[in-house]
């Protein structure tokens, strides 16, 4: 608990809409898209850098613990606090410069991700990660965890695109790693550290991202198959003939079944259409034709939807948006994973989905970014019956299994925050974790950053 | 100087063809491409891995200096000894596994990077990354120092491609790194920490890099202007419009000029041309063919050559490879320089160039990666004339400034080595080196991986 000179303090340095000290305001500042929820004592919204420079100061002398947090939609309670302070970097929420020669934007941490890409746009300019809580989470959030998404197969993650950023560290000096060339080798690339560091390393304030010349043309296409087998032959075909578009995504028998009950399917019933593939181009519009006619030539498939224009798109993508709603009408809780395995074996691993979906008989839904291996994984069950919550568990450890047989990764783009914390050491060696600990002992040697968090 | 006991253990764990005690054989190991050089004490060439885990753990005790080195093809002396043991990986130089559907490739650290290339060619893959001395030098080598090149324009620079590592540590633990997952989230990034940290944390003994669908068709063009600015304008106009090249070269007039000392311009005399851009494009048969309908209707210049076959483009690209020789021709030494400023900058830059060359009447050559801002810099002068000396000593740090005042860096490809390190504090300031050299410290407490390098 804070003592009264600690809370003085505070409320010496954050004026009063700047903290938030009401029980029942902190409640949505303890948790994320995960299950998991804490309690912090108090929430700070910094408008200023040095505000966090004085708090961390401060935090590390007196020994109180620091969460930091964007929009708190994390899948993996990397922001959810155990106690301590609650930093929401909301407010530094302003694309400073858009330098368009340059190909590169520097912004404050709070802009959401979804904001900035639109403002870009103005400028002909294209900042391609797209997680699926784009129009939602924020920059310095996807930063802290590396966040991925759907066109990753094509144009990479967050990380690829952070060329500098300044943090805050845990004694409240100001690390000012500012970059606005694309090449430089000037040191050790620290920057490259933070990223995906999920807060534990230090509290970002400032991000130099590199953007592209934005494409002015894409399709999207959506193939139907009889059979899951089907289209994994598909898959790796056009893996084989090396071609990858820009998005590629996955929709199983299960989250179609889930869907089918919310909506109608935009194909003939009569089909019997087992698994879906949404596949995106984008370029200029004689290279994506060239794709498109690429990628009919390739396929076989037992139905194709071509989406042209915008609206036609949106219709195609919003089917594989049904699906997390969707799928609370098969069971009314999920086991949610993104267990990711290398490109080529994730036919094995699908098929593993739908076998133990069998054996089980609980729904497993297997949809996601099937391009890059990174497939998201509900397991639904009926947390009322232990017997479900058993078979939930068993299959859930059963796909770890698999996942790490195919030497995959326990999390793709997730993170490990609290939720995985258990798992990690069945991934990575005591070698690697003690360095990964050493190096945060010598960045946040007082452990107030974020601690018991990601590694 | 090396104790007979120290001798002895060496001898123990080496056998004679993978150790080298003669002076006259030691040199060699002793020089990189840079102008600097030292003499080890002893080489080593292991070639298993456990030979160096044995090595560093001894040479940590007794606190020997370990140099480890690739084919010494760095510019900025980052390999070359003070003392101690030079570790040369070249014996570690197998492909150990391409994993086609993965996009994943596996390699020790000794493999020539345009070997690498030529193998994955036979199975449709591509890794882009091509710093100039990708016939001779390692993929270890360009790992360790985050090697650039011509194509980072569209692909990216080594790090880029880095999956995972296996690196010894300073202590002789084996770091086990590796990844075959193009998305991986899973604790903190210590990979990227390796990269481009020259042999300052530990030495690099496998790579796991993600390669690309190898493009079926590429063409170059080769534009000529009548002046700088023209050139310039063209580039600008270039970004403006959004259109980034998978390369983007600049050739100024004084490297026209050594160049036309050895050998003849492909064009007319008479057609006095100052500056010379070589774009290439690569892709599909038809979306290159749009490409360069798109550049040729941006572009004004006053002479073009389009080169489509392997041998006309090669032509082109000759071009480009002259100058480093040529230049000779002009003045018997040079002070080469890898300055990098923002893409949007290059205007200032390299007219601060022309200037500066024309002002101290010095032989100032500009050309390189222009399209990154990645722009090489080779002052010529006699060193026999002190005020040769002096004038390329004054224009070098003219160049300098000029690179910082528009907040570039002051290496882009090359790195800091020994070469630069008295430069680094006029980039970085106090805090940031001092974190550097806090994680050095907890990576290699005794100093003895590369002492004295890179930050």
């Amino acid at each position: 608990m804070l003592t009264s000179k600690q809370k003085k303090f505070l409320n010496s340095i954050f004026n009063p809409k700047e903290i938030i000290w009401e029980k029942a305001s902190l409640f949505a500042y303890g948790v994320d898209s995960s299950s998991l929820h804490g309690e912090p004592e108090v929430v700070v919204l910094p408008s200023k850098v040095d505000q966090i420079q004085k708090l961390l100061f401060f935090a590390q002398n007196e020994g109180i613990h620091i969460v930091p947090r964007g929009r708190g939609t994390g899948r993996a309670g990397a922001c959810v606090p155990k106690k301590g302070i609650v930093v929401s970097l909301l407010k530094l929420n302003h694309i400073i410069e858009i330098r368009k020669n340059d190909f590169v934007v520097i912004v404050e941490p709070g802009v959401i991700t979804y904001n900035l890409q639109q403002e870009l746009k103005k400028y002909n300019l294209f900042y391609p990660p797209d997680p699926a809580s784009v129009k939602f989470s924020t920059i310095g959030g996807n930063v802290a965890t590396n966040a991925g998404g759907m066109q990753a197969l094509k144009y990479g993650v967050t990380g690829d695109y952070v060329l500098g950023l300044e943090v805050v560290l845990a004694d409240g000096t100001l690390l000012n790693l500012k970059n606005f060339c694309h090449k430089n080798v000037c040191g050790l690339n620290l920057a490259k550290l933070f990223v995906g560091s999920e807060g534990t390393l230090g509290i970002i304030s400032k991000i130099y991202l590199k953007v592209l010349p934005l494409p002015n043309y894409s399709v999207s296409i959506l193939f139907g198959f009889k059979s899951l087998d089907k289209a994994i032959s598909n898959i790796l075909n056009l893996f084989k003939e090396g071609f990858l578009p820009c998005a590629l995504e996955i929709i199983d028998k299960n989250c179609l079944n889930a869907i089918s009950k919310v909506d109608s399917l935009p194909w003939e019933k009569d089909l019997n259409i087992q698994t879906v593939l949404i596949v995106k181009f984008d370029g200029t519009e004689n290279s994506v034709k060239e794709d498109i006619n690429r990628v009919l030539s390739l396929f076989s498939a037992d139905v194709s939807i071509v989406g042209k224009t915008e609206e036609e798109q949106e219709k195609i993508w919003e089917l594989r948006r049904k699906i997390s709603p969707a799928a609370y009408r098969l069971k009314p809780a999920k086991l949610s994973e993104d267990f990711t395995v290398p490109r080529g074996k994730i036919g094995e691993f699908l098929r593993a989905g739908e076998r133990l979906s069998n054996q089980y008989d609980l729904p497993v839904l297997t949809f996601g970014h099937v391009g890059d291996g990174n497939i998201h994984t509900n397991i639904m069950y009926d947390p009322e019956k232990i017997e479900d919550r058993k078979k939930a568990d068993k299959i859930h450890r059963l796909l770890l299994e698999k996942t790490l047989e195919l030497e995959g990764t326990i999390t793709g783009e997730h993170g490990i925050g609290l939720l995985k914390k258990k798992y990690i050491g069945l991934q990575l060696d005591s070698n690697t974790l003690q360095i990964m600990n050493a190096i945060k002992c010598t960045l946040d040697p007082n452990n107030i950053l974020n601690p018991g968090k990601a590694f």
